[in-house]
This record gives structure tokens, C-alpha cells and sequence, in this order.
């Protein structure tokens, strides 16, 4: 589905064109098309490849999608491929950015992705002194914001890790706790796996010898490859958190436990000491002085009752009650 | 066992021809001849070897199987070991394709797989105008074949795993996931023997200095390269997500063997406290009043009931029945 | 917040001087400004932005914060973002230096910090001939104070570790050391990330090539490098004796909880032994002799005493008791 | 001890000749000379010393023993350390083959290892077209012949691993199983500690610069190369599936406990309802009704076989029994 | 303190000299002054860095300890901490020494450290051929001293090691061995920090460019670097065995805890029975006919123990007993 499809020049925009009118721009010397698909078909692709003249293998790649990021360089012709992740319930969506980007071309093909690039198309245009870099810059603009996109999600699992962390310190451990945890952990590998090869393929767009569209450049991309870094670290931080909160939760399971059975212990402990001695009383020996005795009975449950109350404070004592 | 033998020109099929012609026509300039062996006699290799010229460690390499992938030069004659993966029962069975290029001659030896590649040389004649390229287009049409088919089983594996986290966090914790958990964990390190040094290997057959055959090529290797990152990294994705798993497990297990610990002493309580009472009035003293009394029976029965309704109660409230 | 702003020249402190001088200072050749700002508003980093002609990327990192250690060439203009750590009650409080450097300014934007930096300045100043140096010298003085401030947090991490393995080893497993132990491995993951990047970025500060304005000051930027060496080891190993501690947890829980269950079970058996044996005296036969007999009662007390001391005796022996 | 001393001229055996003949020999331009030693004694390393002028480094290390896998060059000597393992009971015994390699000699030195290598020595006078290659093909047979014989160490551990887990996940955990799972552990880091440093010194030998007497033979070292780099890829997956199998080990004992737990509670309880109900009939209440009734003791008998049953038939099905 | 001071002319002893005449013999062309301190005092370090004219920042690392192990070059001075390391009674002590090498001198710093280098000066004054080297033969000798004296400890960590690996699969799992391989475990971090630094700083001793005073002693170092990457490669082998044995110990313990639950419901289960069998008979219905019978009481005491014998025949069978 065509988004939109409009030519700029010296950085200004000059018009919404039709597909078919982009040929007559894209060879203007000081002029360039930046079109947008989403969730493009098959035919769209198609008379993308016709009017850019795209390499084959790239546009391959858009069409099947589920990609890693990447950056891949076909002749002058740029090929970067960006995942979006969006919170989809308790879940994440993760969709793909597919930009080709040319001396005086981009075309973007967003997938399986909700939210749109529209603010980033009017902040390029409120920045025409920017925009005259040309589809560089556009390019910039578009990763710039699907980084950007990333912080929130990362802030929120950081917010769940330590609200999961209070309640196991709090509450004693529970099921769902190592349920949540095992979802932090799943959503850091979907996580991990939009921002590592992008970190890694964005090392090529500053530095030592860049593509020709991203010439002038390096200061910006730089920048993201900056807060791609931070990004990773966060993640990995997160990570090691995770596995260090699980082991911790498992440690604190078996003193559950252990407190557990000490506790029952010393209820069982209070609850046998009676039982045993009435059972000595409950013998049928002829010759037990002490059942005809006036106060046998009452002397007997006096006495279960100091030793019952002498445990029950040593077992405070010591913590097992 | 010959599987087919077959000469090209320009991308068209000349004619199938016998070993014995080989010889004839790797010696034209245009040509090249492909053949394609099948769990390869040690007699059919030592002729193939005098037909290419092939080096000896190669062809030894071929005749004992079991090889890590890779590629290696031997003058110009390219060497590629690639392992098929092939899911067998519940296990996956482990074959191999040794591939040797040279400028005008492919020879393929499929060893211990099932599945054969008749249809990479059905897509290879239908497109002649890659057909051209010669042998390095061959090579990537099997590569890219054999690395295909390893997406179906990293996907198999990542449902299986998926199913395994809904029976941990769903029915509690089960032996048998416990083993399931194992096998997907020896699945992976199948897979990663078959990907890691291949995705290496790869990386030798684009970008800078590159074989001869392969020149030319490298975008599409480029290609083949990107594929085995993105297998790669769901392989060590997966791992990783086993690994949490089988910890999670165990704290799960370590919970429940807890929730079970409880949920015995409830029920040990209900049954002691009646027990304990019992015993009481089973003592043998002559001046025990409650004995004569007419309601003494039904009275204790009656106490017996309300404390273990209150208790039944109180565990209910605090999660231990 | 300017906390000051002074003019040097040939590494003597000229004067004080207002933000709007700065301009007049900064053409002279053999002189350079130092201004400090703390907590900086949006208004003065605009002012200092135009006053020194700073790149807006860099100026837009300072204003947003929250940045991970790096140094960064914009020009001839160093921007090096270095992370102060401040303990916080319990907790550790991450606060930021921006400071950008050309060849002759300093600009230092301190950050959610309270600990500022006039001592540097003081110390600086009592060593004129290494502040001709210049703006790298003070630059150097600034960096090398806040990693000597790391230090002692280092070595307080050290401590409290010290402290929770005795207690693990002596008093048994407790709830609070692996609450503990999880602290510790909070702050080292904080710690971590203001050491490990600066580690990486100072290294380009020293060696081969090294930006303008740090020129031959090579060996302290290279001191500077170690002593992060050093920290990054200590964490390192902290780390690892955390991850060790945890797990020591755990056995000793898992035997704690063995010995818990050895205890209860001796104690029990000293109870069901003369529990058992009364419950025989109190079946009612009619043919019993031991019932009739003259000391059937004592016996019968003295046989359950011995087994209980036998009992107890062994259960000390091999360890339950 | 002196194993055997030849001559060897154009890839063809000379003679048999006495240390004290070396001398003559190594000046011919044509002829080199093979010399094997076993536990050599320190005179006799001297005496070799002499002959080839070796480096007092080198023979002091061959002297010492116990070194690590590598090679070292000393001027155009090379010196190459390899290890033997051999098994030994049910441990490994660890030997080492000390190698130096010059122009026109080889002097092999075998220490604490029970298998020699008359075999090497014989296939390479089989093939006089090979050992035309010098004292490097001699190097290459001795290496390749170690490296073989390592294949039989690795199956055999993999082998007993497949053995441990079919039992863990048959017959439920027990110690055996642990200790034997420690046992390949230790003699994974055997292993490792021969084929790692020998992996990385064997890189030496072909590709870019190699040392001159190993010149022309990179396809050979290439081979041996890619060997231990199979052998390496072996070693670190039986020891990831040795880890997974020590925690799906802990993972099954954990709940083996739950189960025994489990089963204990419900026989408890089969014993504890009778008991119980006994208990209230064996109070001596003189208004007990039942006590009186004709049918009242078989019908109590019934109702705690009911129960019992009822209990029995409810733990089945959940699985507890 | 000084240790002493001493000039050599062509690898041979000159005198003892005063530190005050160092002056005159460092200007000789073809001799060097080799002085030892101990423990050295500001004072001294001041002097000394006179005399050789040392740059401030090694003095000052010097002065404050506590480096890590490295090797620094100021312009033609090279500078090498290296950590001693001496067994202290259960614990390790750790010092360093701090070497200066010049053209033509060497100044090392003990600190901290017991054990001295007497013998090490020794050995070169008996070795002029090689002393004729000058200060970078010292520095070798001095290296590889240190060095030498890190194998028995590696060895005695390896040997105790053994031993719990022994108690830990024989007496079953104890408090004291989790303990001891904490300590080891953190012995090994000591070493490490010891050790794998220095492996990194040595490197740049050998191979391409190297330090002036190293000249020609290539291969020396060399042989330093690979005692210290055996060293290295013990402490990650120990290393990894004490995580194993770690794990290997908890799960000892979990099974430990099964066996001894197991034990204790065989035995409550053999008390259990004759308990719940007498609780039948202690009822008071009028009409149970065995009560009259006159073998009852025989016969009932009889059945107890069939039942009891069969049980215990029956666990000892399942190995609960």
C-alpha cells in the first residue's frame, strides 16, 4: 500500500507525484523521490524495482521480511533493513523497516508495524537545511526514530525487573515471579536481536570509509550508533540481572522450604508430646499408681501443657515458629 | 553411485554425458560439466580425482565423510564441505555434500542424506542467464539450497520449545519436559556444528579477496552469508532460552516440592489434632469427670470438628490447601 | 547553575571573567577559558553553545544526560561524557560530567551530582607547569579525579562481600545475605557501566592517534587507562565472587535444609518409639500377662527410656542430633 | 634412551647411522637425518645439543617437560611440543612429543608416553615422493599421527556421555552418574589443554609467513589444522552437554524429592485415618453408644477400609502413588 | 630500604657503590647499575628518581603500590610492576615489585613481599656471557624469577582440589568442602589478577617492536610468556573445575536429602504400622471377638512383626535402607 510518494528539492518539498511520475524526478540533478509502502505487495515491489532499478537479492529480501537488521551496499544503492518493535499486549510485535536508499531516492517499506513514520517525514521538513544532505539524511531520520522507539520498551522491562525483585524480597517466591522473569528474559532476546546486528551494521555508516549517500554525514550516525550502544549495554545489563534474580529466587525457594519444614516440625513436635504421654496413660498395666491418684488427670495435662509451652517458646527462640 | 553427469554451454544444457567424456569437455572454454554423486564408492572418487585432477587430501577428506564444513583451496579447484541436516524420527541425522569447483567442472557428493538435489539443477537450468556465471553459481545454488533447509528445523525447534514453557508455567513441572529440554539442547548443538563453521567458512566467498569461481558472485554469497547469520543467531537464541528454561524449571520444582511440603502438613494437622484428643481421653484415669458426663462424647467429637474446620480455614487462607 | 568561569594564560589563572567575555579570551592565543556549569538550563547551553561554536549533537547529549561514558571528535572540539558515582544512603546515585574541549577552552557541565570539582581547580592551579599543557591537561585532571573517586567504592563492595561470605560460613544461610549479595551485584552493574565504556573511549586518548588538544600528554592519559584497568578487574572479580557466593548459598541452603530434615527425623523417632510401645499396652486383650505383672509399668517405662537413650546416643554419633 | 637414528637422502633411507655420524650427514646438502629419542636423559639431550647446535631454551624446555602445545621458532629451528594422551586405566596419562625441526634434521623426543611412532616412520619411507618434502613432512607425519590418535579419546567420551544420559532419563539420578559426569569434565579439560594451544600454534604452519622448513607443505598443515579444529569443536560440545546434563541432573533429583515426598504423604495418610479413628474409639467415655452396638467394631473396620481405598484409588490418579 | 647497589662493566661485577656514586657509573658507556630497594621510603624513591631521572608518574605508582602487573615504556625507561605472591598461612599475601630499566641501569622495588632476590643475582653474576646482555637480561631474570614461583602455587591449589574432590565423592557432601573450594575459587581470582596481565604486558616484549633494552633478548621473553600462558591456562582449568565441582557438590546435596527422606519414611513406616494395628485393638467396642481369643495378644504381636520384617526386606530391596 502506497503511504505516500513525494519529490523534494534543495531540501524543500515540491510535490506528491504518482509512482508512475517518479522516473522524470529521480534523474534530476539537485532533486530526490522519497517514497513510502506499507506492507507492500508483491506488484508494489515490483514497479519499486523497475522505476529505482533495485538489485534483485534486496528486494528478495523485502519481500520475504523476518530479516536481520542490516546494512548492505548493491552497487550505489544502499539496502537497510531495521526492526520496529512494538508492545503488543503482554506480548511484542516485531516488525521491519526495508529502506533503499540511492543518490536521489528513498523508498521505505514498512511491515507488520502499527505505528508510522509520518512525524519523522514532517520533521525532515521542518528542517530543510538538514534535508538539502539528501537521502542521507532521510535515511538518518528513519533510524534515528526507530532507535528512539527502543528506549521505552527497555525503561519498561527495567521498571517490571524491579518491581519482580521487590516482590521476591518482599513476599517470599512465588510461581509468577519466575513466570515474569522468563518473560523479561524472552522479550531481551527479541530486544537484543533488533539492536545487535544493528549496532553492528551501523558501524558502517561512520568512521572510516562510508557509502557514498552517507558522505557528510558521520557526526549523525554516529550519534546513533552512540545510543545503539547504550541500548545494548542496557540489555545486557538487564540480562544478568534477570539470571542473577533467578538463581536468587531459587535460593530463597529452598529456605522456603527449610523454614517450611522447621516450622511444621515444631507444630508436629507440639502436637506429639501430648499424644505420647497419653498413651503412657492410655496403657492397660493393673499396676499404675498414678491413675488412681486424685489429681492424676489434671496433673497430666498440666504437665503436657508446661512442656507444649516450654517448646513453644524455644522454637520462637531459634526462629522455627 | 553417479546420480547424473552433465556438460553446459552458456548456461544451456548440452547433453548428459558419461564419466568417460568428461574429459572432452572440460576442455573447451564455454563449458563446464556438473556431476553429481551419491554416497560415492571409493572407486567412483579415485576417477573423478583423475578426471579433474583433484588434490589428494580433498579426495581424502571426501572418502572419509564426517568433515566440520568449510571451504578450501587447493590451487584453483575450490573445496566445500557443507553438512545436510535431515530430521530422522525424533533425532536428526547428519549427512554431508563435498563439493569441488573448479573454473569448468562442479562435482557434488551427497553422503549419508536422503534428500537430493535435483531440483537446485532444475532451478539452475531455468534460469540461464545466472547459468553463466558457470561453476560459482552452481556452488550457491546447492549452498543456498542446503542452508534453506536448516530454517524449517530452527523453526521446529523454536515451536517445540514453545510448547515445552506453556506445560512448565501451565501443568507444573514434569519429568518428561525435563528431557525434552535436553533434546532440543543436543538438536542445537547439531545445528551450530552445521551453521558455526560454515557461516565462517562463508565469509571467504565475498567481500575481499575472493576464489576465482566465486567472482562475481558476491552478493549472492553475500546472501548465503546473511541467511547462515540470522540461523546463527536464533540457534543462540534458542540456547539461550533453554538454559533459562531448565532453571526456571528447577525453581518450579523446588516450589512445588515446597507447595507439596504444605499442603502434607495441612492435612497431617487435621488428622493429629483429633488423633492427640483422642488419645486423651483414651488415658486409663479413674478421676477423669468429662468420662461420666452424658454429652462428654459427642461434646469432643464436636470440639474435634471445630478446630479442624477452623484450621482447614486458616490453611485455605494462607495458601497451604 | 556557572560555577565559575576563568581565563589561564601560559598556565597561570589570568582573572575571573563573565560568560560574555569568554568570546575576547578564547581568539588569544597563549590563553584558555575554563567555565564550570552544574545542572546546566537549556539557556545556558545555548549561551555556551554560541560562545564556543560547539556541535549541536553534543550539545543536545548534554541537555538530555543520561548519556553512557564516551569521548567523541566533533572537529577539533573533544566531547568526553564521564559518569560520577555517588553513594546514596543504601543506594548508589549516577550523576555526569559533560565536558567539552577545544584547543583553547573547557567547558565542564556537571550533572545530578553533588560533589563538585574545585579541588581539581585548586590543584591545577598550584601546578602551573602542567597546566600550560592547556585545555588536555585540565581535561586529564578532571577525568583522573573522577576515577579516583570510583576507588573507594570498589573496595566498599569489597568489604560488605567480605562481610556476607563470613556470616554464609559462619551463621548459616540467611534470607538477607542473598538479599544482600543482589545488592552488591546492582551497584557493580552500575559501577560497570561507568567504568567499562570510559576504558574503551579513554583508550583512543593515548597511543597512536590522539586528538589535537591531548597532544603530549600521552603518559597521563595512559595512567588514567590503567587505574580504569584496574577498577574494571576488581569489578570483574567482585562479580564473579558474587555469582561463586550465590551459588555457595544455595549448596548450603540445600544441606541446611538435609540437616534440618535429619534433626526432625531423630526427634521423631525418640517420640514413636514410646508412642508405639504404649499404644501396644493399650490394646485390650483379655490375655496380656505383661499387664498383670507386679512391675509390667516401670519395665515398660525403663525398656522405652533405653531405647530412647540408645537411640539418641547413635542419632549423636553419626551427626542427626 | 635412543629409539632409532637415520639418513635419509632424496626421500629414500640411507642407513642406519651413530650419533656420533650426525654430524657428517646434516652437512650434505641432500640428506637429512631423523633421530628419535624416548625419556631422554639429560645427557643424551646434550649430546643431540651438540650435533644440531640446538637452542638452550629449547632443550632446557624438552628437558623440563610438561610444557604447553607450540611451536617456537629459534633462527630456522623449529621447535614443536605436542602432547600424547593416552588412556591409562580410567584416567589419561598425559605424555608429550618434543619436535625439533631443522633444514636437514628432525630429532623427535618422546616422553612418558607408552605408544611410539616405527609406524609414522614407516609410511613416510612407503611414500619416498612425500618425504622428498624434508624434515617438514617428517614434522607433518609426527603431528598427524598425534592428532589421530586423539579422534578415539573424544568418541569414547562422547560414547560414555550417550551411556549416562540414557540412565539419568531411565532409571532416575543417582550418584554414579554425577561423579561420572565429573570425570569426563576433568578429562574434557585434558583434552582441551592438548588440542587448544596446538590448534592456535598449528596456524603457524601454513597460510601467510610459514617457518622455511615448512614450505610447500601448507595444504598438509592445513589439513592437520582443520583437524584439531573439528577435534576443538568436539571437546567444547561434549562439555556444554556435560553442563546441561549436570543441571538436568540437579533438575530430576529435585523432583525425584518431590515424588518421594509425594508418596511418603499419601502412605502417611493411608496409616493416619485408621489410627485415627481408632484413637476415638478407644476413648473411654462410659456414653459411647458404638461401643454397644452389635455390628459396631466390623463396620468400623469397614469404613476405614472404604476410606483407605477411597484415599488409595484418589492418589493414583493424581499421580502420587 | 636499600638491599644493595652494585655496577657491572661487560656482564661483569665492578663494585658495590653508593647510591650517591650511581651518577658516575650510569654515564659509562659499557656499564650499567643494577640497585635493589626494599620497602622503599619516599625519601628513597626521591633520590633514585634523581639519580636516573625517572618520570613522575612510575615514580608515583611506585610510591603508591597496589598496581596492577604491566609494562610501560617512558620514552627510553621501561617500567614493570609485577605482583609476588606468597603463601600465608591459609591465605595469599600479595606484593609487587616495581622495575626500572634503563640503558644502563636497573632499579627494583620490592614491596610487600617476603621472599628476596638474592638469588636471582646470584645466578646472573655466575652467568657474565648472558649478564653481558645488560639491564634487559636483569629484567628478564628478575620476570622470570617471579614467575618461576607461581607453579607450586597453581600445583598446591590443583593438589587440594583433588582432595575435595575426593571427600566430596566419598564421605558424601559436607559444609567444610563448599567452603574450601570458596577459598580456592578466590585464591585463583588472586592469581589471575596476577598472572593474566602480566601474560598481556609481556607480549610486548617479544615478537615486533620491542622496547630498546629488550633488543636481542627475544626469545628470552618468549620463553616467559609461555610459562606464563601455562600458568594462565591452569588457573582457567582449576577454575572451571571448581564451578563443576560446585554444582556437582549441590547436586550431591539434593540427592543426600532424598536418601535421607527415603530413610526416615521407611522407618516411620515400620513404627507406623504396629502403631496404627495396636490403635485397633486399644478400642473399646464390647464385642470384638479376637480381644477374648487367647492366642490374641500372641498372634496380633506376631502379625506386627511379619508385616515390619517384610517391609524392611522390601526397602532394603528399593534401597531406601
Amino acid at each position: 500500500m502506497l503511504v505516500n510518494c513525494v519529490a523534494y528539492q534543495n531540501g524543500k518539498r515540491l510535490a506528491e507525484i504518482t509512482p508512475r511520475e517518479i522516473h522524470d524526478y529521480v534523474n534530476r540533478p539537485d532533486c530526490f523521490v522519497w517514497v513510502a509502502l506499507r506492507d507492500a505487495s508483491d506488484a508494489e515491489l515490483a514497479e519499486m524495482q523497475e522505476e529505482f532499478d533495485l538489485h534483485p537479492l534486496a528486494v528478495e529480501d523485502a519481500r520475504h521480511g523476518h530479516q536481520r537488521p542490516k546494512v548492505e551496499e548493491y552497487g550505489n544503492c544502499l539496502f537497510v533493513v531495521i526492526q520496529t518493535i512494538e508492545p503488543d499486549g503482554d506480548d511484542l510485535r516485531v516488525g521491519e523497516i526495508d529502506v533503499f536508499v540511492g543518490p536521489n531516492y528513498v523508498l521505505s517499506v514498512r511491515q507488520r508495524s502499527e505505528r508510522g513514520f509520518t512525524e519523522v517525514r514532517a520533521r525532515c521538513e521542518r528542517e530543510p537545511e538538514l534535508l538539502r544532505y539528501g537521502s542521507g539524511y532521510v535515511l538518518y531520520a528513519l533510524v534515528d526514530a526507530v532507535v528512539d522507539r527502543y528506549f521505552p520498551l527497555i525503561d519498561g522491562l527495567e521498571a517490571e525487573l524491579e518491581q519482580i525483585e521487590e516482590r521476591i524480597f518482599a513476599g517470599g517466591a512465588a510461581r509468577a515471579q519466575v513466570e515474569a522473569l522468563y518473560g523479561i528474559k524472552q522479550k531481551l532476546v527479541t530486544l537484543k536481536h533488533a539492536v545487535g546486528p544493528l549496532l553492528e551494521a551501523s558501524s558502517k555508516l561512520h568512521g572510516g570509509r562510508v557509502p557514498q549517500v552517507c558522505l557528510g554525514m558521520g557526526e549523525y550516525f554516529r550519534d546513533v550508533y552512540d545510543h545503539l550502544g547504550r541500548l545494548n549495554q542496557s540489555i545486557d545489563a538487564i540480562r544478568e540481572m534477570v539470571t542473577t534474580a533467578l538463581s536468587v529466587h531459587l535460593s530463597l525457594s529452598t529456605m522456603q522450604e527449610n523454614e517450611t519444614t522447621k516450622r511444621l516440625a515444631a507444630y508436629a513436635a507440639l502436637l506429639a508430646i501430648p499424644t505420647m504421654i497419653a498413651g503412657l496413660y492410655g496403657m492397660n498395666f493393673e499396676n499404675m499408681p498414678e491413675l488412681r491418684w486424685q489429681f492424676g488427670y489434671p496433673v497430666t495435662l498440666g504437665i503436657m501443657a508446661v512442656i507444649d509451652i516450654y517448646l513453644f517458646r524455644r522454637f520462637r527462640r531459634i526462629g522455627w515458629l
